[in-house]
């Protein structure tokens, strides 16, 4: 089953998306665009996962509800301001719903609405009311890229991809995403977002579930700084476009859907990583051989979420005992002492601990492999057939600095 | 009941209690002390906690056995070398303590033996031989700061408090104590540790009880950067020398033995914090009105770990959003619209959030309390009586290049 990586097209590389993104008046920036619209031509299947976190955005609320018919067919979003802890963060977000509604006969409850900035601070209607006629105007086949720089925030770069795959009866299926992130949660914060489209056509119990298949094994294996934002949300809308049998269950071009969705979910990740504040490197760790695929998750997710490890790997010091530190106490039982932990890159691989204990190896060669800007660390338990692979990135100055006077 | 501060001593500030500490050899710099005992005249009874980390020191494991009948007689420690993850750690911990029986005739099975320094290299026995003679010659009633010399790594300040407390029949107990941190893991590595001595006379069973309690309430409150180490250790000993009736039940002289022993821990855990690594701030968490002590504890040390709050401390930033969302990923129910958040400090305090939504409050004002060098951020839930409070530190550009480049 192959997959193929499109150059361009993001949001809007599948079938009857247009999307548009353009500078409204949120930010005080005006070279910075602060306002976004994905609109389908047709009605879509929908799915979305959300933060976990109790202090939840006015936008997720909302589009939770939206969302309960498994139904959409727009995504609007602000950058600049949270709209959370407000008082009547709820009524706005619905009155962005309403202004899509207005603009493209869209119906309100259709819509998938989020905002990312500042948090605590009340988000002003009237930059995007002024700005809405335009954003419709805008709206084009090529209209991603836009998209994609309002959303970002502290990024330094805009996240797309779109990939397609082959389905069952000659039909092709494409799938778009835009994201931001930059701190996993952004200072003060707030928020990854990622909007997914496809063509695809799929009953939306099933989109729900390769969501969750994908997100588990990607965004839920992203850290950047261990916060978890406000206002995290993934959402996938599914037109149909494509013309491919409706997917009702887990057949082949579920299978096949899953996998294009997968790859799309890790591309971006790889990119929220990589681009974290202030980080310099993407860094990875394999936990391979274990008894289960949870225990597996548990102990990556512990090893790139150490502090300790993330400064090791700025300095690009090969300082193994941090990482079975970082194993030791990640809260599941494993066998410390037939632990082995590799070291790797585009430079080569090194062993640097067989058994739990530190073995001799070249501090210069290991200098070189941690110097690459994209490091793997592999754990190998030896212990089972398990395995998960957890995402990040190092702890810079940057970081400090960025986090450090956000607001001032 | 009053607890009287002891401006000098540290753990030969109870009666029998002598120490020394030196340069023995283990690390280069022979400015740095290395190597200290600190010897009872008397067997003392004596309990331990350690860290829960699976991948622990081999110190820990000796300790660990040699404590279990409750007795315990000298406390030898080196710093420089972890002595965890090698082959033959045990074996070398073993090595330790019968170097104090063959020097002081203290049993092997009655010594506590504790390592702090790098993971994962073997640690040479030679130095610790060589210097054994000179280390006991020098043990004397006022060797308290060469001990608590001999222990530091990053430290930068030694840290050493003792304190006085009346029991009945017109007795007075001390307890002195000793202790490093700096990272709470400090960098690759390891260790918090902590030595009490008293000259309290109390069965072990209730010293456990008194440590726990206090530990729970302390130590287990305070993070630096959410590693834990693989050596962490406090060991208390108690000799009996002060001559009270024997402490068996939860009487009156338990009750102040407690309070005095909290007070011990409690300062040190101040000074741990303040002295994390790369740390400019000493701050706590106070988590008022909750509807349990656990969720109050769970909550405070969410907000105490949240990097992006220890940024925004640094950056004396009145971010009151990252403390919210801190607590709303704790992983405890909480109403988060009936939270209020202020912030404190020697300059005055300042309300910044009411029933979990921002207020207007004067951005100088709080500016200027969060330039001070011990910070509270005190988190009101209104939905209970219990309190609990978390000790930590900002995380500053030092923090990053200590752990970046540490080994190098």
């Amino acid at each position: 089953m192959h997959i193929e990586i499109l150059k361009e097209g993001g949001v809007t590389a599948p079938k009857g998306f247009r999307a548009n993104g353009l500078h409204c008046g949120i930010r005080k920036n005006k070279e910075k665009k602060d306002f976004m619209l994905i609109v389908s031509d047709v009605p879509c299947d929908a799915a979305a996962v959300y933060t976990q976190n109790l202090v939840c955005g006015a936008p997720v609320t909302v589009t939770r509800e939206n969302l309960k018919n498994g139904k959409a067919q727009a995504v609007i979003c602000n950058s600049g301001i949270a709209n959370t802890c407000n008082a009547d963060g709820i009524e706005k977000a619905e009155a962005m719903c309403a202004l899509v509604a207005q603009y493209t006969g869209i119906p309100a409850g259709d819509v998938v609405v989020a905002s990312t900035g500042v948090i605590g601070q009340p988000i002003d209607l009237a930059p995007m009311q002024n700005g809405m006629q335009a954003l419709v105007d805008g709206l084009s086949e090529h209209g991603s890229a836009a998209a994609a720089e309002a959303i970002m925030t502290t990024d330094t770069v805009k996240k797309e991809i779109a990939v397609r795959v082959a389905l069952s009866g000659g039909k092709v299926c494409t799938l778009g995403a835009i994201a931001k992130g930059s701190g996993m949660i952004h200072p003060n914060m707030a928020t990854m977002l990622s909007f997914i489209t496809t063509d695809a056509n799929i009953a939306p119990e099933m989109l729900k579930a390769a969501l969750n298949w994908c997100v588990h094994r990607s965004y839920n294996m992203l850290s950047v700084d261990g916060d978890t934002s406000t206002n995290d949300t993934v959402a996938v809308l599914a037109n149909g476009l494509c013309g491919n049998a409706r997917i009702e269950t887990q057949n082949d071009d579920y299978a096949a859907f899953c996998r294009a969705l997968f790859k799309v979910c890790n591309y971006m990740v790889r990119m929220l990583a990589k681009d974290g504040e202030g980080a310099t490197k993407l860094v990875l760790c394999e936990v391979q051989n274990a008894p289960d695929e949870e225990t597996a998750r548990v102990l990556a997710k512990s090893v790139i979420r150490s502090p300790l490890v993330k400064t090791a790997m700025f300095g690009s010091d090969a300082n193994w005992g941090r990482v079975l530190c970082a194993l030791g106490y990640a809260g599941v039982r494993v066998d410390v002492h037939k632990i082995d932990v590799r070291f790797s890159s585009a430079k080569g691989e090194i062993c640097v601990c067989t058994d739990g204990a530190g073995v001799d190896f070249s501090e210069e060669k290991a200098k070189g492999i941690l110097s690459e800007d994209a490091i793997t660390i592999l754990v190998d338990l030896k212990a089972g057939e398990a395995e998960a692979t957890a995402y990040g990135c190092d702890l810079t100055y940057d970081y400090v600095k960025i986090n450090g006077d956000y607001r001032t």
